[in-house]
């Protein structure tokens, strides 16, 4: 059922007192299952739902609701839980549509997410989210946005395909379905008095939503600063003191468990040692990568990780559904199981695996014997959103040569050096060999040529630098994922390799390459601006497989390192990156050459 | 501070930031008191709460905000509480004006309610509420509006000064303070679909505002239709199994201690012997006459009485505080003691005794050594409020006699018996003595006289029948607090004093009188819509006490007897009334004859 055909509350109430009172019969009756009551955190057994219309019309006893046309679930032997809610969620991490992502989630238990669609707002603006948006109110799961807060990241380092205003996030905030703002990461705008911050956030109260967080820092005055703000969750909290810190200020933590954050085991501590209030405190993946998705799960994995790290099941099912809706406002609507919610029910065997066996959304079951059971609508993006990569025209080699400045044999340079499952970079400086004038990457010094090219207005702009860390001995790699402002950022051994990774990448729609010698090695195309697949879960996991063994074939044995290089061109995160602008200092917050000339 | 002069968050966060960051100085900081912590669960000692315009901006250790022109409280040895809510009270039992009951209220630690004005709404309709909830958003007592969904109580039975419908209600979601619909009595409306039922809970949830429901009922499939109706909440639930019922299935438990109702004792063992999650918990008071409140207190008396039946004074608070906000959906300005909160705080020296030595509103001490600290503004109700006696002319004897429909010396008639301490009436009969065709009340058997005059718009319309169970041996009583319609009630002796009981009191405006002889031996007039004082509560308790004395005076030994006096027109209690109209069996739900003909 989609968000169009859901109907709401009051359309269907007579019809849900109707079967509750027997003088209709249910849609469905899930029979004879434990239930896992978030209200009241207990487990009940022997409990039927009885389903009409898409929402729960009876819970307990339900036999009187069974009619000839009732279909009834049989779950006896297994827990009846609310469908799982991911408060905190860049869809397009995973590289797939919201559709793909939908058809790879809901198997796993989560029946809506809450998503901050940043990655392509930073590529089409208001248009990029309308379209995710709409994408995601067709689907069966529950897809609300949190319109994304920051876009650019920064107004003076680099260009980004777009950006967001306060008249944007006003004009979004009208949307159904937009239930927020989404993280606000430039928090010490916030708390500086920035007009564009304090004009989103005022936006954002001012339409009775809710204001979502992203606070790093442990500085608590900046803390209850952002805080008065009108802020109020966090999900970048990885210690358990900051964690109590926060929650006594109020604030609502999310605790996440993604494919490159691991926080679970050390901020749940909170509720394992010091036993707070769990009430403020919702679970969430943050960024999930395809593989993770296959291999862990979605939001039942970061359930699952509390309970191993000795959270209480209904819980942490609790800090998954209920919590999560209420922050949001919508437990009218989602988060229990109790007459006049939505039908999201998982059925499920062991509630220490928390791995559905069955599960029904509004009312409908959508997977069940390790299947998915219905169709899935086929959103079509716009032919706009399929031609994001806009070049001034074909790259030649000549343009990824770097001129010295100097006129010895050798020069200095500032290096931006990768740092392993780390969004961070450090700031180094090489000695490299010129050549006729050209400074030469050293792979013996694991120096490597970067460039970044702006990639959504066709202005022919490129910058140029060097990398250090990948290992990479040969070849060239190149992706439109470069966070925030992604553009086409290429990085390599050689200056043919890398136009012609730029230019493949460029014909293919975006994505990620990996190419040797005039060959394409590997490559996930990312049709949809740059960011996100066409294709479904298992093609894009076999062609991210292949790309993670391309890398290592050119010589690079980082874990995952396409996600550490997309993060190259990101000038929030310290120490050191690059943009289609140049070479940025984040300490300093300015762009320097790359050449060291005393 | 009024609501007006009240800023939202928007309006002075980069002032609370300041504050937190040091660069400006607090308006008022509260110095090291133990922080009662409701997002925690914790009481945090050596804590200090920075407040600038009227908000809070930091808390901890606030020495950084305390500036040369800040007033500093020191709270050593005291407990720092967030001001009470209470979730669900009609103003007019206390007999006060909103204003005089702010005055009342606040020292006991009540800063915020969600007043139903039920009683004003069947006297004049949507005036009359736009009247107290006008009056409420001026003062420094935070009141949000419920807007009554069941005015009249019924439509067949009697007539009310006027009647809402659903436009009213559609209108009302719009007033700026009115967070939700009254509670929804007509729960049989409700649940078999009436219309006006279903039309007022689709304005108030279309509105996102909530429905407060009223449900004292046993029966769980009528239940589970009233929830899955859209009403979220409870205040009638007197056992622990109802109460823990309506929990599972999601309902929000409003536990009552009023005047007449204490529900605590029983209702709060959901907590302390089935040990629910409690945030689905509020404490409310619904009904609180003038003497409990200066006898017992207000919110904080069912906070305490919560304590004593076991229940930890932090989750006590919580029922009384954020959890009530979060119902509301107004947990971004009230209900706990954290940045960018309103300053609402209490300071108490014993948490067990829910005393306040100190209560501070928006930042501002407005209660301190035992007495008011500030001025309140002087509402002043338009003189048509004033005015709400309206009869046809003077009444004579002549109207109060019955003249018998039978020719012998004695007639069988049904009698309305009084049931001390209970809203309940039963129904009954007696024969009484026909003189001279008039049928005779009867001392000796306790059967008095009761005549209900429209007193809305002076139609002249009366209804006679008779009374069993007060005592009454002389002289009469007369109110025009008669629920839910509130026309003139009289009870009396012999003809003369009833109809001086109700000239005297429609001279005077309304409210109660007691007489005996053509004499007024007390009264408490209410020349607020026949309802309210405008008095403060000091006299208004005098008057209330010489009118339990003056009732004693006539014969009637009855607790409170001006209570049960006062509910005998209510047609929607089993099991029988006289309104306007006649003689109402409620359990038939139709007007039947006084005498008893075969």
């Amino acid at each position: 059922m989609s968000h169009t055909q859901r109907k709401k509350l009051p359309e269907v109430s007579r019809t849900l007192a109707e079967v509750a009172l027997g003088t209709k019969k249910a849609d469905l009756v899930v029979k004879n299952g434990t239930l896992v009551n978030v209200y009241t955190g207990e487990l009940l057994p022997n409990t039927d739902v009885a389903v009409a219309e898409g929402r729960i019309a009876y819970v307990g006893d339900a036999t009187h609701t069974i009619g000839e046309n009732t279909q009834v679930v049989d779950a006896a032997g297994r827990y009846i839980s609310p469908g799982l809610l991911d408060a905190h969620m860049h869809v397009e991490s995973t590289m797939l549509s919201v559709t793909e992502f939908a058809k790879a989630a809901l198997p796993k238990g989560t029946t809506g997410i809450f998503m901050d669609p940043h990655e392509i707002a930073n590529v089409f603006g208001t248009e990029g989210v309308r379209w995710m948006h709409e994408e995601g109110r067709a689907l069966p799961l529950k897809v609300y946005t949190t319109f994304p807060s920051c876009v650019p990241a920064t107004d003076d380092l680099e260009d980004a395909g777009d950006k967001l205003d306060v008249s944007d996030i006003a004009d979004g905030m009208c949307w159904d379905g937009v239930e927020g703002l989404g993280e606000v990461m430039n928090f010490p705008g916030v708390i500086y008095g920035d007009p564009k911050m304090s004009g989103e956030i005022a936006a954002t109260i001012n339409a009775g939503k809710t204001v979502t967080g992203h606070f790093p820092s442990d500085d608590e005055a900046a803390l209850q600063a952002y805080i008065a703000s009108g802020v109020t969750s966090d999900h970048e909290t990885v210690t358990r003191e900051q964690g109590l810190i926060k929650l006594r200020l109020g604030m609502h933590l999310m605790v996440r468990e993604g494919s490159a954050w691991h926080d679970v085991k050390e901020v749940i501590k909170v509720v394992t040692e010091d036993h707070v209030r769990t009430d403020n405190i919702m679970l969430v993946t943050d960024d999930v990568y395809p593989q993770t998705l296959v291999e862990k799960g979605h939001l039942n994995h970061v359930v699952r990780r509390a309970i191993e790290e000795g959270v209480d099941p209904v819980t942490a099912i609790q800090m998954g559904s209920i919590n999560t809706a209420r922050y949001f406002k919508l437990d009218g609507d989602i988060g229990g199981i109790v007459p006049g919610k939505c039908a999201d029910l998982l059925l499920i065997d062991d509630l220490k695996q928390m791995e559905p066996s069955t599960v029904i959304t509004d009312g409908t079951v959508v997977f069940n014997n390790g299947a998915i059971q219905i169709e899935f609508p086929n959103y079509v993006y716009p032919e706009a959103a399929r031609q994001s990569v806009h070049l001034a025209g074909p790259l030649t080699p000549q343009e990824f040569i770097m001129p010295s400045r100097v006129t010895g044999s050798t020069t200095k340079v500032n290096v931006i050096q990768a740092i392993e499952n780390s969004a961070r970079t450090a700031k180094g400086t090489a000695t490299l060999t010129v050549e006729s004038g050209i400074i030469q990457p050293d792979l013996a010094q694991d120096v490597v040529q970067l460039a970044c090219i702006e990639r959504h207005h066709g202005t022919g702009q490129i910058s140029l630098a060097f990398a250090q860390g990948f290992g990479l001995q040969r070849g060239a790699v190149a992706s439109t994922v470069a966070h925030d402002s992604h553009n086409l950022l290429v990085m390599g051994t050689n200056p043919e390799d890398m136009a012609f990774a730029a230019n493949e990448l460029a014909k293919m729609g975006g994505g990620m390459i990996v190419v040797l010698d005039g060959k394409v090695l590997a490559s996930v195309p990312m049709v949809i601006a740059g960011l996100m697949s066409d294709q479904p879960l298992d093609i894009v996991v076999k062609e991210v497989q292949a790309l993670e063994q391309a890398w290592q074939t050119l010589g690079c044995m980082l874990n995952a390192p396409f996600m550490t290089f997309s993060l190259v061109a990101l000038p929030v995160i310290p120490e050191i990156r690059i943009t289609n602008r140049g070479l940025a200092d984040v300490e300093q917050f300015k762009l320097i050459p790359v050449e060291i000339v005393k």
